[in-house]
């Protein structure tokens, strides 16, 4: 009798090897050959399942959004307005090492997608995703009349980049941008937009 | 007589070079088999100059970033205030050709410094730099009485952030972060802090 494959779960482990050979490597030094002694199989049973290494971190990339995107629909589930919006934030800035492994992976995405179309594009088709969960929770908080009223569209883009941002310096400047740091800015730009602040203290767009 | 060599030109050259080809390639792809034949120089005399790929990367880095400090101190000498901070937000986006390639030069370290304490720490102390002059005009905005009060530090950390956030989505998604959209944005961001700004539509942080 012919063993029995799992080609989904092996998919799945090979792709959990490009990320660990990444996050420790950078995108840069992440091999083929690298990732499949990470994965404890061939460079043979790699190729019979990716086609090129960009394939495979483009999985790696998709595999670390929908971790995102069910933890995020977690957290958001029994939320509404300006505490939704707050979440949101907290959970997408790296204060927690398993967001600091989600950023790393991204940012190393970002120097790469910049000279490959075919990553860049992909890579937009995800963040859209965010970028609309993020517009509705401002919409939603508007409309609780916990948001100033003002473009959410411009809010929205705003913070989104605000958020990377300061994704990018708590990966690079961790001593200064550490939890507490990171989460009195998010507060300072929200409370810029929230009504629960004094009127004379707050802003509208 | 031997041939005089002036080798601060030629070290200029080849660093030149290696910024073409990370523009081009990647700094993934910017071999220094690439670099050297890009500088019209052998791998030899470029080993004579640099000791490693690092080394010229970080003399590109380097270089971009004095070019950056002579224009943006030539912009902001002759403006004060709430002018001076407009002033230095829309040069650190990129809005032109010359500011989008230096982006796509610092996106291209953020990824690598992730993995390499050594670019790491020269990117530090260089980017420190741009910090402390933004908190200084900032500052002086402040003394001024164009810009609220409140605590400059967080000012300058949410704007730093901003700044590199949008430059990352204007490099990755230029349809919608066109010239007009970042100047949108930074305008909408920093008349929540301007005393210009009608009482009621800013804030404070």
């Amino acid at each position: 009798m012919p063993k029995i494959v799992d080609h989904d779960q092996r998919r799945q482990q090979l792709s959990d090897a490009a990320w660990r050979v990444i996050l420790r490597e950078g995108v840069d030094g992440a091999t083929t050959r690298l990732i499949a002694r990470e994965s404890g199989y061939s460079a043979g049973v790699l190729s019979h399942y990716f086609e090129s290494k960009d394939d495979i971190l483009l999985e790696a990339l998709r595999n670390a959004h929908s971790v995102i995107k069910e933890r995020l629909n977690a957290l958001l589930e029994h939320k509404t307005g300006f505490e939704a919006l707050r979440t949101f934030c907290y959970d997408t800035v790296p204060l927690q090492a398993e967001q600091i492994r989600e950023t790393q992976l991204e940012i190393s995405f970002w120097s790469r997608a910049l000279v490959k179309e075919s990553l860049r594009s992909v890579q937009l088709t995800e963040s859209a995703y965010w970028h609309n969960i993020l517009l509705g929770v401002i919409i939603a908080a508007q409309e609780l009349g916990e948001l100033v009223e003002g473009d959410p569209f411009i809010m929205a883009d705003i913070l989104a980049g605000l958020i990377d941002g300061l994704s990018v310096h708590a990966l690079l400047i961790p001593d200064h941008y550490d939890e507490k740091r990171l989460i009195k800015l998010i507060d300072a730009q929200l409370a810029l937009w929230s009504t629960a602040t004094p009127k004379d203290q707050r802003g509208s767009v």
